[in-house]
């Protein structure tokens, strides 16, 4: 239950029906973004957009569907970072410019935002909103290029930091990805059309095959006239730094990110944190349901039995109306329900992938142990989160991340947790079947591959 | 994946902000029906009834329940049965009758309605929904009695079937149950106050502590005035049989159902299935939600793995557009999604609650050998449902029903898996710990406790 | 300005599109209530209601009227006098009883529902709702009679008070009106088909011709089948008093009512204020919109100049939001605006139909006043309102008539006019051609044809 | 019932709770424009925008409201000229550029949009609409000027047309209007504030003094610091042409527009269209809403009575569902309803404002024919519009303007009145108090003050 991620896009070209189909690939992807949603679709006559706040399939209906014809399409799930009128904040966006109509959207953050908002603003450009994808959208049209693409690849060698961007225009797809690689983007295929998600679910969904990811660094284009898609690699090359975080968190267990199977790697998470904190109980219980695979490799390791101690209200919703006069804390209990006479005098294994503030694992060992649990040991797949990210996921500041300060004795003791133990990160490493420097490990150990700009 | 519940019923009295704990309540009980949900709240100056299609936390806002004050109250969530505007059937029902206002809602089905109805219709009563609360309620409005309680009575002993009910008046709040006792009703308590609930896990969450059942034949009054309850049997003494499809499917896991544990037989269920039906495999995979307590009691008593095979996207709304062109099926595709690179070449068993007509399960036992599935196993926690339920459950007709006209044989060639294994009636009745007596099985056997009146 | 009526009624039979007709016919009467809106429709095969609070334009959509098949319809606005959740007493009311299914509306009021009400109670009958309608639907089901005319007639002999109403069953449409007429009741044809409407506004949109009211005492019978429509006079006959108070205020000045012209009486109203209290101006200024035809009458008899000094917003809408640190009145400003430099320095008459509380009267003189008129003088084209309404009208109580405790003279003082002027009772007669004997006046003279039962 | 017009604005500043005053002020502007509104308000800490399609009263509510605090702010209300999704064009538009925050919004249409537009984006720029708004605010943002006011001026220098603008800052409050005064633009005073409106007729509900108007060419520029609003010419000096047809048709007829009373110009234009085009008559019968003062005048100068022979049906919203078998037109028939009884051999003089098309000028003369009008004459109160208008009135091209391409007996035969009149422009003229230079008249003539650019 931690860090919230900012964005789910999908793309697809070329394809009859690309706004339905862009639908679905959006109903996979929402799991990435509640907040808004989005779609860009259109052909050589023009691009038509519709984006609002609320769910894919509240924002979405047959009317508006049939309003997106065109034989391309972008779309975007979003997270919003801030509260108030987001609704100017959704994805994608569409501009009227020098090369005619262009959207775009993206996941990820850029990491000098504000020095070059500044300089676009300085050279009399103007913006809408706050984001950062504006910002792209204002380099690709300012770019000394006389193409599109050439235009799109003078943003991306101005741009830092995170983005998996895909950018259509009248006559083309085009997806690229940053030279770290920071968040996914895979590729796909289905009778000579090329799709593009952060997550392979939405290719399941669709009835496309992945390919293949996007490099870190590579642009793809896809033309519309089906004719073959062209790959460059326009920028310098660095070593790749993907989220370790998407295979800890972020993706839904049946994708694969960066190729790789997200269950299967929290599986083996768990495996090895029962073998480096292994503990005597009776009952290895996951936190639902994003501590799930873990927590089965960890009963797998260890022989102790697994069960699901704790069960998830699925019908939660945005609205939950408190009593007035109430002195208990729903913040946990609406979601999540003990299950009482599984759990009472059991020594218990409680499995999470991260901890971030602490309050919310401490409600949830308080609740364990309510229920009537003898012991409640904590057991974390993931290393001690010390660092804000700046790629694109939604983490407090440092200062209020609790393993920046505190020991992990002190986190023991404010979870009030019997014991807790968390992985390390060379078995987080293993896991990954990485030699320490395939990935971004910032969030845990502050060693950013890409130094954000000072904030304002 | 079977039939649907008709209900969730959910009681308090005294307490104040009554109506704000049914909403919690009533959010507890919301996989108990997601199509109209209603409270009825008052106390000695009279009544306040909302009611209307949607979820819970739809029909229910902040202004909402401050329009329903008082220190006791009543709710209901429904899965409607019948098409079209439906609206005029959600629960509860109040009239302003000879006991003033009377507000009744239930879970069950009467068996008797259509012949109780004519009687009353030919005696000059009105009715303004084909709803069998309606009938409950006329038929205490004119009992033959002096007080309500005994008009309740009266009425409990004409209906026949299945109920388990709520009555609230002015100055009163009663449950009864019928005397098989076919739907769950557990009272509880906090502080004073009683609850009634379809479910524990109500409780749960309004912080009520589970006390016992309210028994099948038993009328529970609850005075407004905080005086003692007042428990009677006005009813003939029959051998109960509450329905055993809730520790099968219905009932939310965390859930004690006739006082024992919903997640505990689930498992129980899954082990002696593998007992009894065991196979050469390399997976055991759940079908989500409902076959997952199985499929880990059938890996624990097999040896094999479990894991998440199929993940159930829990975003899946009410509307979904499909492509207009579209040639695929999107029924089970859009809820569930097969893991491939855990699936491929592995011999599967796939654990499921029940199979109703035959035609889900054939889509995802293909779908899961899609997937790259070697074999697909096919495992029920429950035996073949030949009959038709009376009792307030959502069963297509008999013929619809595929073991009633195939044998297990054919039923293994229809869903084209590789082996079909059913659970024993036995093997249910020793998961329920029953001799054979103590439930309904009549949706295996046919064998009704209660016979319902020919359909017109 | 003044009191606010409480329905208008529509029905149609037979008619293919009967519910679409219905609603065009509602469209027309909206004028008569804003508040909910309904129709019940149908044929042999069964009936189908639609009711719901808004407008007309609001309750009703395409996938609604769908949803209302069938060749005859009964349709409902209405104007709710109580507040909190009115939907449930929204016409029409539609049950199940002895005679199948039968549908109710009505325009006007009851004078004895409380003890109807208490003795159906008393004999076993329940309601939904505390609407007269349903007293008189609960009549029609219990009289001692074999078929739903005889009923009709029987529920008729016991009402008292005022109503226009129509039944709708599976095979028969049928309008009454009570001995008194108090409420209007027109009926019209087209082609074969039978249409009934509170005034003939709604005719001239469905493109019906006026031929008749119901007569006072009167029950027409339309049967589905087309054969002749049957009239009867089931009530001991009684000098009829239809309600003047529609030809004031109410009806649309296009429609006949009484098949008298709504726009020539209030013409004629305004003519003879102009005789019996003439004064020295410069301008005749309506109230609009229901003071429009009286002014131009005045300003035809006495020869002074007619312009709209006042004009009204017709967007405004039911919300409306205030500054909160406003100490200005908005009540009468957002809906009418003075034209400044029309009314400078000018001698005003204002002429509006009624006051009522006075305190509008009151805010629009200042207003006028404000904007720079010499003098202000009051002319109200109806007597003194002293009495309340039993009929259907929603008029406050005795003692807040304004008239019912202030001379002429105090009332003159109170609304700040440099003098004010009602039309005579006898000239009101005149203008509706009566001898005093063919209309209730009893809200100008406390003299009720029909004795309302005493209040609880 | 002619053309529609594009924009109602309304400024304040400072006045605390500006945003619902602005409110207020576009309550009172909404005949100007139903299809959007918008307000931006702020302060020296940030501007706030909430715009959204639909009425004022839909588009904000009591928490919107509060969203937007400040003690400036500038406001709109939109009639769309295009279909499909036009949220994206409802002003106020908000960038943030070189001067920060700035939003603004306009009644009225560039003439050269598309050739500034070109320029802009060849320069780099970008748009997200297709609105001249955006045009100019990027013109503003390009400015070769170190100040806000010097960057406005320089961008009013370039545009060429019709403009009524409001610019908000986190400074200042702008007005501006183009040098020839198109559209009006009302500046009003309140204790300290200055408030800026379309039509007066928002100043008496807001409870502002209209002190002048916005002069053709002027700039006001209003700091938020209370200092005196400071006032310049920037543009060169040229012959203003306000649009005449805010008289005839668009503005309230309580409004003060180019500091002449709307009303008393209507009446005018009904007199002397009388003095020239008299005819004998019963009845002097207005086209509602738009032709009531010129019948009035007409029914003054001519000694015939006037009486509202059609109703106009004030509730009828967006949506009317037609009967699907309809063989009648119910375009007309919805709105207005002719008074039949009033009608009925009576020789007719129809007053309505103008004729665009022709098309629904021939059906209400039918219907006022098929109520029984003997005779039924035509007198529009303006000359025949030839031309379309450039300027920011949305009316169909020339050739669909009936007077572009027939004489005025053709037209009378079209319409099918026994008799047609139009006024003289030079009565027209008379009536505005002008000499023949002081109003646009070129959709009478042709003679366009400002050219337009050709289009694409």
């Amino acid at each position: 239950m931690p860090f919230r991620d900012e964005c789910g896009v999908f793309g697809i070209c070329p394809q009859t029906e690309a706004s339905r189909q862009t639908y679905l690939g959006l109903y996979a992807l929402q799991h990435r973004g509640q907040e808004a949603a989005g779609i860009c679709s259109g052909d050589a006559t023009g691009l038509h957009l519709h984006k609002a706040l609320g769910y894919v399939a509240d924002v979405f209906s047959e009317a508006v569907l049939d309003s997106l014809p065109g034989d391309a399409a972008i779309g975007h799930t979003r997270y919003s970072t801030t509260g108030g009128n987001v609704a100017s904040a959704a994805h994608p966006f569409l501009i009227h410019g020098r090369f005619g109509q262009v959207a775009l959207c993206h996941n990820g953050n850029l990491t000098n935002t504000e020095t070059l908002r500044a300089a676009l603003i300085a050279d009399g450009h103007t913006f809408t909103s706050p984001s950062d994808s504006e910002v792209l959208l204002a380099l690709i049209n300012r770019a000394q290029a006389d193409t599109l693409e050439d235009a799109v690849v003078s943003a991306l060698r101005q741009a830092e930091g995170a983005y998996s961007l895909l950018v259509l225009t009248e006559h083309t797809l085009i997806a690229a990805r940053d030279p770290r690689g920071f968040r996914p983007l895979a590729m796909g295929h289905m009778n000579g059309t090329t799709v593009f998600s952060s997550e392979t679910c939405a290719f399941d969904l669709v009835g496309a095959a992945y390919i293949r990811d996007v490099a870190p660094g590579e642009m793809v284009v896809v033309p519309r006239d089906g004719s073959p898609l062209r790959s460059v690699f326009p920028l310098p090359k660095v070593q790749p730094k993907p989220c370790v975080f998407e295979h800890i968190y972020f993706a839904r267990p049946d994708s694969l990110v960066y190729g790789k199977s997200v269950m299967v790697a929290r599986r083996e998470m768990g495996r090895l944190l029962a073998l480096r904190h292994p503990v005597e109980a009776d009952l290895i219980v996951p936190v639902p349901d994003s501590g799930v695979s873990a927590a089965l490799g960890y009963s797998e390791q260890s022989g102790i039995p697994f069960d699901f101690g704790i069960i998830r209200n699925h019908y939660v919703g945005r609205t939950f109306i408190e009593p007035k006069q109430n002195i208990r804390s729903f913040g946990v209990k609406v979601k999540l329900n003990p299950v009482r006479h599984l759990l009472a005098g059991k020594r218990v294994v409680l499995v999470d992938d991260s901890i971030v503030r602490g309050t919310t694992s401490k409600k949830i060992v308080q609740m364990v142990r309510e229920a009537g649990a003898k012991e409640v040991h904590m057991r974390i797949a993931c290393p001690p989160t010390t660092h804000s990210c700046f790629y694109g996921i939604d983490t407090p500041k440092r200062q209020h991340l609790i393993a920046s300060y505190m020991s992990l004795k002190e986190i023991e003791g404010f979870v009030e947790a019997d014991s807790l133990g968390y992985l390390d990160l060379k078995d987080l490493e293993a896991c990954m079947g990485d030699d320490g420097q395939g990935y971004c490990y910032a969030c845990f150990t502050g060693d950013y591959p890409v130094v954000p700009e000072p904030k304002a």
